[in-house]
């Protein structure tokens, strides 16, 4: 499939910035030119041509941190802090999941996070085999890994390492390239030292990557502070957590120290910020600015929708700036546009892949009609982008050289179906 | 115009909750009947009928405090607290503002409104006789005000008074109706004693109403304890401003006291929330749940675009529950979407004519589309449309009776023509 997409507005998120009135070719799933003075290109030689006059091209956007099936349980962020709402809410629900389900809402999910102008996702869940499945059908790319909770339950810690390893085995790599896997141990206060420490050797032996929720909650603090005498940020980096390439979903509540430590390791450790998420479950605001200019590289996530609505990391860049507005501080909307794309790229271990607009790179693409009556009053392509985009803005989405979504119409998945299927399948979580 | 919408799902925010399969019929602007089973209907009789099913029908959306025109200053957030933003950013850029500038830019703001859902909004600002025309020929709901600022500038004060005397005067109840006018003196920090005083006189003269912003700022109420000795809820209760209707934006710093003297004056004060500009300005979060237990009726408001990027009412209510989520309060949906209704037409005087899909009432109506991919995980209509809804949800806006938007397209304005005018005309507020 070769596509030509002509007289675009690009924003690159790279080095050469904002092109105007550029064309970009795509071959065989990549990114092979960019430039104005494409001369001797012939149309006959595409197989589509996609006129971009008066629309913006953006890198697709990487959602670091999701639980896709989670769209199940809506409305359960209730009146409760995360402990509770996790032990009163989402495990007794949790515990009626299917291999069936998880495949059917993480499907939806994924219609939603595709038409937000997602292209890329790190998901930790369960029944994972369904949702690499999931995946290879929707077009998407994704880090998937299985979620490992030890909660002295019938061995549960032994049997989630086992189904983790069996992902790790057999998906990486998959679906032409667009599978990658991960180890995902829930968080220091849901595994205790053990299984961190075994996870550590198993990333090591598969030269993989580690997912874990860290520094959520004041309560997850005090907690490990009472029982470990450490931040939680501390007990991870005594256990090695941080040599390896570490993905750190939320780090709401850090010290200075916690901070200087993931600066320290910046070079594996990311942070996914998922700021609506922290809010709905009252968990606070992340210290980002201060991360940023600590070197620290952060991306975004929109968590799973039951503490979200929504699946939306434009969303998320906007909830960034705003949350961080309570406390008078600003952060650039080129910086919250990085956190959208190619931070969230780093963040996955995929940043030679994706994340920018560069010829060689991955053709994961966002076109956009940024002229709409909700954006002519912004002069600038970035802040119409980061501070006024709606979905209904987002016209087409190319993962992997292949159009995933157009006009609103998911084109790789039958969305009635999805639907129908999920609204069916959900009942039994409705009648607690 | 006889309208018949059938077999909807009416959210009426009043007595009789959610309707499921109801028709309702309009006739002169007014919401005739609504039931079950209105057997002796005939077709022939309504110019036009409106296929309801799968749809949901709730009262249009009130945005209880803006400022319309300025959609003309994008992005005028910048890193500033309110004060300096205003002296340095916001009134150099309106010395430039024309009055074909305000009428043009207005036009703009109302093409989002009503794309939003936004059938009434609470406008004070300058030019207001322009804007008065702008919403005569947009088919809006209005209650409009002249900004009146005591600057000691030329006399400023006294030709605002004129202004603002001369507009109640010329436009309450036009555009059949329609547009009810207010006196809007800025603030207390911005207007002096006198000019407060003159306004209430004014006020019960006209037997009108009075909009004001107060305790926007932790800066605004230093600067009114220190010179009044007093807080800026205190110093206008003193003045007698509480005695007579009063809209009053923002009410973000409030003490105990200040909360009980806004609830013992609930029957003539409404507070219009805005927490949206709040973050972006870090003006704060102001105490919502206390304010709604004390019985102060709170109205939600976009404010200005330029502290706020989007003009979207439903926005305003996820970021209340959200901002609200950083102290750990929650706040019911059905509550939200009272303030984003009935509070409104209550805060701006019109509880009688709109806010509820109640008979007799005005037809200010908004069908949505919940059924989409990005809804199908919500059980609970109110939940789906307060949490959920994105504004290509929205399928219809009727305002009077009379169809103002429909499938995304204003029917009212000629919105090319606004676009290319507001492009050509702010320019020259991106010199700067």
């Amino acid at each position: 499939m070769r596509i030509l997409l002509n007289n675009v507005t690009a924003i690159t998120v790279a080095d050469r910035g904002v092109l105007k009135d550029v064309s970009i070719t795509i071959d065989s799933g990549k990114i092979s030119k960019i430039g104005r003075d494409l001369g001797d290109l012939k149309l006959k030689d595409y197989d589509k041509v996609i006129d971009g006059k008066g629309k913006t091209v953006i890198p697709g956007l990487v959602n670091a941190h999701t639980h896709a099936a989670m769209v199940l349980f809506p409305g359960y962020d209730d009146d409760l802090p995360l402990r509770r709402w996790l032990e009163e809410r989402i495990w007794p629900a949790e515990r009626k999941l299917t291999a069936e389900d998880v495949y059917w809402a993480s499907m939806l999910a994924m219609i939603e996070m595709m038409k937000s102008g997602i292209t890329t996702f790190a998901d930790m869940y369960f029944f994972m085999d369904d949702v690499a499945r999931a995946v290879e059908e929707s077009g998407m790319r994704a880090l998937l890994a299985q979620g490992i909770m030890d909660r002295k339950l019938d061995h549960e810690a032994e049997k989630h390492l086992d189904k983790a390893t069996k992902l790790v085995e057999h998906w990486e790599g998959k679906a032409g390239g667009r599978v990658k896997t991960a180890f995902a141990p829930h968080s220091c206060y849901l595994c205790g030292e053990d299984v961190l420490k075994r996870t550590v050797e198993l990333v090591k032996k598969y030269d993989t990557r580690l997912h874990i929720h860290l520094s959520e909650t004041r309560e997850e603090v005090e907690e490990i502070r009472t029982t470990k005498q450490a931040s939680p940020v501390q007990f991870l980096d005594r256990l090695g957590l941080f040599e390896v390439p570490t993905l750190a979903a939320h780090c709401v509540h850090l010290s200075a120290e916690d901070i200087n430590i993931l600066a320290d390791k910046e070079s594996t450790v990311s942070v996914a910020h998922c700021p609506k998420s922290n809010m709905k479950l009252g968990s606070g605001v992340a210290p980002i600015p201060k991360l940023l200019e600590a070197g620290v590289n952060v991306a975004l996530g929109t968590d799973g929708a039951a503490s979200n609505d929504t699946l939306s990391i434009l969303e998320e860049a906007r909830y960034t700036a705003h949350a961080q507005g309570v406390r008078r501080e600003k952060i650039a909307t080129m910086e919250l546009l990085k956190m959208a794309t190619v931070n969230g790229a780093k963040a996955l271990g995929m940043e030679r892949q994706v994340g920018t607009i560069e010829e060689g790179k991955k053709a994961d693409l966002v076109i956009l009609d940024l002229d709409t009556a909700y954006l002519v009053h912004s002069p600038d392509p970035i802040d119409a982008l980061v501070q006024l985009a709606q979905p209904q803005d987002i016209k087409m989405v190319i993962i992997n050289g292949r159009v995933v979504m157009e006009d609103g119409k998911v084109l790789t998945i039958d969305e009635d179906e999805v639907k129908s299927k999920v609204k069916q399948l959900s009942k039994k979580y409705r009648e607690d």
